[in-house]
C-alpha cells in the first residue's frame, strides 16, 4: 500500500549515497589518526562530491556521527540460548571479542574514539549506546519472563552493568581487557539483578558485612 | 640532608611555573570548548611565555595531560569509616557528587572530556585512573584485613567495579547519573567481591539460574 509520504527505497539513490558515504567514513576513520581525517578524503573515497558532504553532514564530525547512527541501526545478533546467565555472558563476551580481536576491533574502536572527539560525535555515541542497550535488554526481559530474574529487574540496567566495566577499560582507563574480565562483569551483573539491586525499590542498605 | 641530585623545592621557580600553568590550563579547559583552546590563552593567563609552554609541553594536548598528571598527584580523601561497605559506598558517592554538583563538576568533567580528545591526553587519563584506583584500593585492603571481604579479593577490581558504571554513564553513554546509581554500583561491587568474583581463581561458571 502506498504511504502518504514517500520514503526512499532501500535501493534508491539516497540510500546508495548514504551507504557509500558511511563506508568511506568508516574506512578513513579506521586508517587515519583523527587529526588527519578530512571531508576531502571521504569525498574521494566515496565518489560523492565534497559540497554534498558539507551540505548534508556539515563536516567530519557530522560524518562520524552518521556512521555511528547507521551502525546503531544495523541489526546485531542478540543471544537467545534459553538461559539468561548464558545470554548475558555471551553479550559481555561479544563486547570483549569485538574490541580485542585484531581484525574486528579496528573499526568500532576507531569509531568510538573518534566520536568522543566532538560534541556532535558524543551525541551520536549516546544514541548508539541507548539503541544497543534497548536491543540487548531483550535477554533480560526473557530472563524475567522465564522466572530466572526478579520480576521487577530493570532489563537495561542489567545490560549496562554487564558491559560498562568493559567499555570503561577500553575507552577511559586504558586497562587491558581479558576474557575473565568479561565473565566477571556478566556474573556480577546477574548477582546484582538477583539481589534485587536493579528492581524498582532498590535496597538502599548495602548488604551487611559478613566477616570470614 | 642534601641529596645528590637537586630536586626543585616546592616553593622554587619551577614548581611555581608548573602550578601557574596547570591552574591556567584548568581555567581555560573549564571555560571554553575544546576547539577554542589555545596555548596563547594559557600563556596570557599564566603569565608564562608561550615559547616556554611549547618547549616544555609541546602544545595544548601536553598541557591537558600535565593538568591530569598534576591532578592525579593531589592527595584526595579516601574514606576510612571502619566498614568496607560504607567506604565503598562513599567512594561511589564521591564520584557521583563530584560529577553532578553544578559547581564541582565543571573542571573535572571538562578535563576528562578534553583528555579524550588527544592520544597524549588519553595516555595521561589512563595514568590518572591507575593512580586513583591504586589510592582508593586502600578501602578494599582494609576490608580484607578486617575480614569483611574474602582474603584473595583484588582491591583494585573492587574499586573499578564500584565506579566504572558511573564513569561509563558520564563519559560514554551520556545517561543521567543519579544517587541510586552510585548506591547500586557500590552494592553490586561488594556483592561480586563477596561471591569471590574478584578473587585469584575466579569462578568461571556463572551462578546457576535460580528460578523464582
Amino acid at each position: 500500500m502506498p504511504t502518504a509520504t514517500p520514503t526512499p527505497r532501500p535501493g534508491g539513490r539516497s540510500a546508495r549515497v548514504l551507504a557509500d558515504v558511511v563506508a568511506a567514513t568508516l574506512a578513513e576513520v579506521s586508517e587515519k589518526p583523527y587529526d588527519q581525517l578530512t571531508v576531502d578524503a571521504v569525498a574521494n573515497r566515496s565518489g560523492i562530491h565534497k559540497a554534498t558532504l558539507y551540505r548534508r553532514w556539515g563536516g567530519m564530525d557530522g560524518l562520524i556521527a552518521q556512521a555511528l547512527t547507521t551502525s546503531a541501526e544495523q541489526p546485531w545478533p542478540i543471544p537467545d540460548t534459553g538461559s539468561v546467565d548464558e545470554d548475558v555472558r555471551l553479550l559481555a563476551h561479544e563486547v570483549y571479542a569485538t574490541f580485542t580481536d585484531p581484525e574486528l576491533r579496528t573499526t568500532p574502536t576507531a569509531l568510538i574514539a573518534a566520536a568522543l572527539r566532538s560534541p556532535r560525535g558524543a551525541e551520536a555515541l549516546h544514541a548508539f549506546f541507548a539503541a544497543r542497550h534497548r536491543q540487548a535488554a531483550e535477554v533480560a526481559v526473557r530472563g524475567v519472563e522465564r522466572g530466572e530474574l526478579p520480576s521487577g529487574a530493570d532489563p537495561v540496567e542489567l545490560v549496562r552493568a554487564a558491559t560498562a566495566p568493559l567499555y570503561h577499560r577500553l575507552f577511559l582507563t586504558g586497562e587491558p581487557l581479558d576474557e575473565p574480565a568479561a565473565t566477571r562483569a556478566a556474573a556480577a551483573a546477574l548477582l546484582a539483578a538477583r539481589a534485587g539491586l536493579f528492581s524498582p525499590e532498590p535496597q538502599d542498605n548495602s548488604p551487611s558485612p559478613q566477616p570470614r
